[in-house]
C-alpha cells in the first residue's frame, strides 16, 4: 500500500520481482533464514492454481493423500542417487520430547521414500494398480541461496506418486502429467512453456527420465515450472514394491512422481508483471475485477456506493471474483495504482455522472491508458466483464508467446550463440555429451533446459563440438 | 478390503476404533511412531470437512494465508505460559544442510508466535484492523501415548489466529468461531455438541480463557472436538503487536485463535460407527452412495452395467458423490459388506429383474436389514436419493443426541457421580476450585470437559465438597 515507485522494471527485473513480491502483499520473509509466510493475497493466487491443478487431477483418476512430514534418515539411503542428491539439502530433526532421538528424523525434501514405503504395503497384486495417488503439502530443503517464491527453503506443492504394473503405463503416466501441466500453465496461466526431456546432468536424484515444462521470464531466462519423473524400478527395488501379476509371479512395479510448486507464482510475477507491478491472468486471478467508487460529497458517496454495491452483487452472482474498494480517505488515483501495483485484470470505475447515465468506465490492467479504456452499460456489466476477461487472458498469452518467440533464436555458430544465451533461449542442435553440455554451462552460464517433445528434424551438428546430433535442445539461464 | 469381522464394538470399543481405521483404509501407521497416513479415503473426509470449514471461514470475512513450519525455538519462549505447555512436545531441528544450527528450530506446534511476529511487522495503524487469517496445515507434538486420528505427532488442522482493536471485538470473534464449529458439528457432521468455557486447568497455554465443543463418543467418553482461545493480550505484548487508534495512541492488539483438527474423524468414527463399520454422515462422506451391480452371465452383467451406469451418470449430474463399484471377481454380497465398513450412506442394488421392471433396491446404512430397505423407480433416482440422503443425516444426528441424552445424567451426589462418569456425562454443580477438580480427576478419572454456556440456573452446591456453585459443568472421561 505505499506509493513509493517499484524499481524499473527494466533496469533491474531482480529488484523490482523482490519489491513487488513484498508490495504487492503476495509474500513476507519470516524470521528464518530463505522462509517466506504466504501472505492472503498469494495464498489466494494459490488456492486457485490449486484448485485448477487438483480438477486436472482428479479427471485424471487420482486422489489426494496425505503422507508424513518426518522420515527416518535411514530411508533417504536407501537409493543412492536419490541420498546424493538429497542429503546435502536435509533439516535433520535429533530432539523430540526433549530426548535425543535414537534415529534421526528428517523433515522430507520430497515423499517418494515414504510412499515407496506405503506403496510396498498396500500394494499385492495386479489388482490392486495403478496406484494413483497426489499430495499438496510443503516439503523443506536447506538452499543456499534464496528468493522468494523461487527457491526458499521451505516451499509449497503438490507432489504426485504413481505405481503401475508395466513401464508403458509408467511411461504414459509420466507424459500424462507433462501434457496436464503444459495445459495448465497455457490455459489457466497464460504462460506458453515448452515441454520436453530433461538431460542427465539436469534430471531428478533417483529418477530414469525427467520431464519439464520450461517459460521464458520476462528478462528472458527460463524457468522450470514443473516436473515429470519416470522412476523406473529404482525406488520400487529400493523399497521392494512388488505385486503378484495374473500369472502368480512377483514383479517389482513401475513407478512415477511428478511436481508443481509455488514457484509457479514466481513465473505469472515474471512472465506477465510490467513496470506498474503484477498483471494476473483472469482465471487465477483473486479478485478478477475491482471496483473502484468516486465521489467528492456526501451526497455523491450515497448514490456511488449503492450503484457500485449492486454491480458487484450482479458480478458476484455471475461467478466473477469481484472486490468493491470501499477503503476510507484514499483517493481513486491512489486507489487505481494499488491495483494496478496488484495485477487486478479489470478496473471499474463510476462515479455521479456514471451513475445518471447508467453506464461505468472500464480499464484492463493489461493495455495501460487510453487504449485499455471503454465505456459499458451497467445493466450489461455481467456480460461485458465476462467477455473481456477471456479476452485479457488470450492477451496475456499472445503477449507472452511473442515475447519467447522474439527472444528465442537458433544460432549459427557458438558465438552467437553465446550471445543468444546473454537474453533468451537458444534452440540448438545438442551432441548429447555431458562433456559438451558441461562446457558450455561454465563458458555461458546456460544450461540444458530441456529437449522439447516436437522436434522438426533429426539431423544436425552440435553447437559446441560439431559432432553429429539428432535433437535440439533448449539453452538458458534459468532461475 | 477383509472379510474378516471387526472386533465388538460394545465388548472392545477402543480395538473396534484401530481396527477400523486400518480396515476402512481412512489411515495407515507411517514408520516413525505415532505419526499416521492419511489414506486416499481418509483424505478425501478430510477435503469434504475443509470445505465446509472453510466456506463457513469465509464467509465470516476470513482468509488463508500460510506461516513456515519451522519456528525459531527462540520464539516460543516468549509468552511465559505458552513455553510451559508447549515445551516439553517440541520436536527440535539442530541439523540443516549438513551444519549444526546456530539456532535450534522447532517444528510448530501451533503458529500463535510465528504469527505473532508476522502481525507485528504487519499492525500499524487501527485501519489495518481486524486481521484475520486462517491456515490448513499440519503440527508436530511429541505425544507419548498416540492413536490414530485422535492424538498423533503431526496432525492436520486449521489455525485460525485474528487481531482486533478491542477486547470486546476479540471476544465476540472467539464466540463467533465457537458457534461456527458448532454449526459445523451439528449440519454437516450430524454430531450434537455442547459449546462451552474450558476450565482454567483446561486453558489452552498462553489463552485467558478457551471455548470448546465437547461431544460424547460412542463409549460414553467425551472429546474436544474444536477450541477457540481468547489470547486476551498475551501475545500481542510478548509479540509486540500494536497499532495506532484513532486519537494517535500505541495500544496493544487483542487476539484470538481457533481451531480444527483432524481428531474430528475420530469423533466421526465413534459417534456414528456401529458393528458393522463406518457410518458417515452424507453431507461429508467421499461416496454419498454406492451402487453395486448384481449379475451372473455376461448377458445379464452387459445389461446391468449399462443400467448402473446410467443411474451413476444421473446422481453425478446432480452433484451426488457416487461410487459404482465395477471390481471383478467380487460377490455382490462381499461389495455390500465392504462399503458397509466403509460407511457408504446409501447403497443401490441393481440386478436383471431390476433393469427389466425400470427399479432399483436401496439400502440405508444407518437401518440394516429389511427395515432400511425401498424399492424405487430409476426415473426417479435423484428426488429419491437426495430426500433418503437428508433423511439418513438427520437420522444419524437424533440417534447420537438420543444416545448422548440417555448417557447424560445429573446425579445427586458424588457416590452416584462416581458411577455416572464411567459411562457417560455428568452434569454437575462445581464450586470452581481447582482443588475439587483434581480431586475428582484423580479418584473418577473424569475431567471437566466444559462449563457449557447455556444454564438453566445460577445457583447449586458443587458436586464435590457441597460449597456454594454458580455453573453446572460436564464432567467425563475423556480421549
Amino acid at each position: 500500500m505505499s506509493d513509493a515507485k517499484l524499481p524499473s522494471h527494466t533496469e533491474d527485473f531482480s529488484e523490482w520481482y523482490n519489491q513487488l513480491v513484498l508490495r504487492a502483499e503476495l509474500a513476507d520473509y519470516a524470521p528464518v533464514r530463505g522462509c517466506m509466510i504466504v501472505r492472503p493475497y498469494g495464498w489466494a493466487l494459490w488456492e486457485n492454481i490449486q484448485q485448477a491443478l487438483d480438477r486436472r487431477f482428479k479427471a485424471t483418476g487420482h486422489v489426494n493423500a496425505a503422507f508424513p512430514l518426518l522420515i527416518p534418515k535411514s530411508f533417504l539411503e536407501k537409493e543412492q542417487a536419490h541420498v546424493e542428491g538429497f542429503s546435502p539439502e536435509l533439516a535433520v530433526v535429533t530432539i523430540g520430547g526433549g530426548k535425543e532421538l535414537e534415529e534421526p528424523l528428517v523433515i522430507r525434501p520430497t515423499s517418494e521414500t515414504i510412499i515407496g514405503y506405503a506403496y510396498a504395503k498396500w500394494i499385492k497384486s495386479y489388482r490392486d494398480l495403478p496406484v494413483l495417488i497426489n499430495q499438496w503439502n510443503s516439503v523443506v530443503r536447506w538452499e543456499l541461496r534464496t528468493k522468494m517464491f523461487l527457491r526458499t527453503l521451505e516451499f509449497f506443492w503438490q507432489e504426485g506418486h504413481t505405481a503401475h504394473a508395466t513401464y508403458e503405463e509408467a511411461a504414459a503416466e509420466t507424459r500424462q502429467m507433462l501434457e496436464v501441466y503444459t495445459d495448465f500453465a497455457v490455459n489457466e496461466a497464460a504462460i506458453p512453456v515448452i515441454p520436453g526431456r530433461k538431460s542427465d546432468a539436469e534430471r531428478f536424484a533417483g529418477a530414469d527420465q525427467t520431464y519439464s515444462i520450461e517459460a521464458m521470464m520476462g528478462d528472458g531466462k527460463a524457468l522450470q515450472a514443473g516436473t515429470s519423473h519416470n522412476l523406473g524400478q529404482n525406488f520400487a527395488k529400493a523399497f521392494d514394491i512388488r505385486y503378484l501379476d495374473k500369472r502368480g509371479e512377483l514383479q517389482y512395479c513401475w513407478t512415477t512422481s511428478w511436481g508443481l510448486s509455488t514457484r509457479f507464482i514466481g513465473a505469472i510475477i515474471m512472465v506477465h508483471g510490467d513496470a506498474q507491478g503484477l498483471i494476473l491472468p483472469p482465471r487465477l486471478a483473486p479478485f478478477q475485477v475491482v471496483v473502484v467508487p468516486i465521489f467528492k460529497t456526501a451526497e455523491e458517496k450515497a448514490i456511488v456506493m449503492e450503484a457500485a454495491q449492486n454491480l458487484r452483487t450482479a458480478l458476484v452472482g455471475a461467478e466473477v471474483r469481484v472486490k468493491l474498494d470501499e477503503r476510507e480517505g484514499l483517493t481513486p488515483g491512489f486507489k487505481f495504482n494499488d491495483w494496478e501495483m496488484r495485477g487486478v485484470p479489470l478496473r471499474i470505475e463510476i462515479g455521479p455522472k456514471d451513475v445518471a447515465s447508467r453506464t461505468v468506465m472500464l480499464a484492463r490492467r493489461d493495455q495501460p491508458g487510453k487504449a485499455g479504456k471503454t465505456a459499458a452499460q451497467q445493466d450489461e456489466i455481467v456480460t461485458v466483464v465476462k467477455a473481456l476477461l477471456v479476452t485479457i487472458q488470450q492477451a496475456l498469452y499472445d503477449r507472452a508467446l511473442a515475447f519467447r518467440n522474439a527472444n528465442t533464436h537458433e544460432p549459427d555458430d557458438y558465438e552467437q550463440f553465446k550471445s543468444v544465451v546473454e537474453k533468451g533461449f537458444a534452440l540448438s542442435y545438442w551432441c548429447g555429451s555431458s562433456d559438451c553440455e558441461a562446457q558450455i554451462k561454465e563458458q555461458t552460464k546456460a544450461t540444458t533446459r530441456c529437449v522439447p517433445l516436437e522436434q522438426e528434424s533429426r539431423e544436425g551438428v552440435c553447437i559446441k563440438c560439431g559432432q553429429p546430433a539428432k535433437e535440439k535442445v533448449i539453452f538458458a539461464k534459468a532461475y
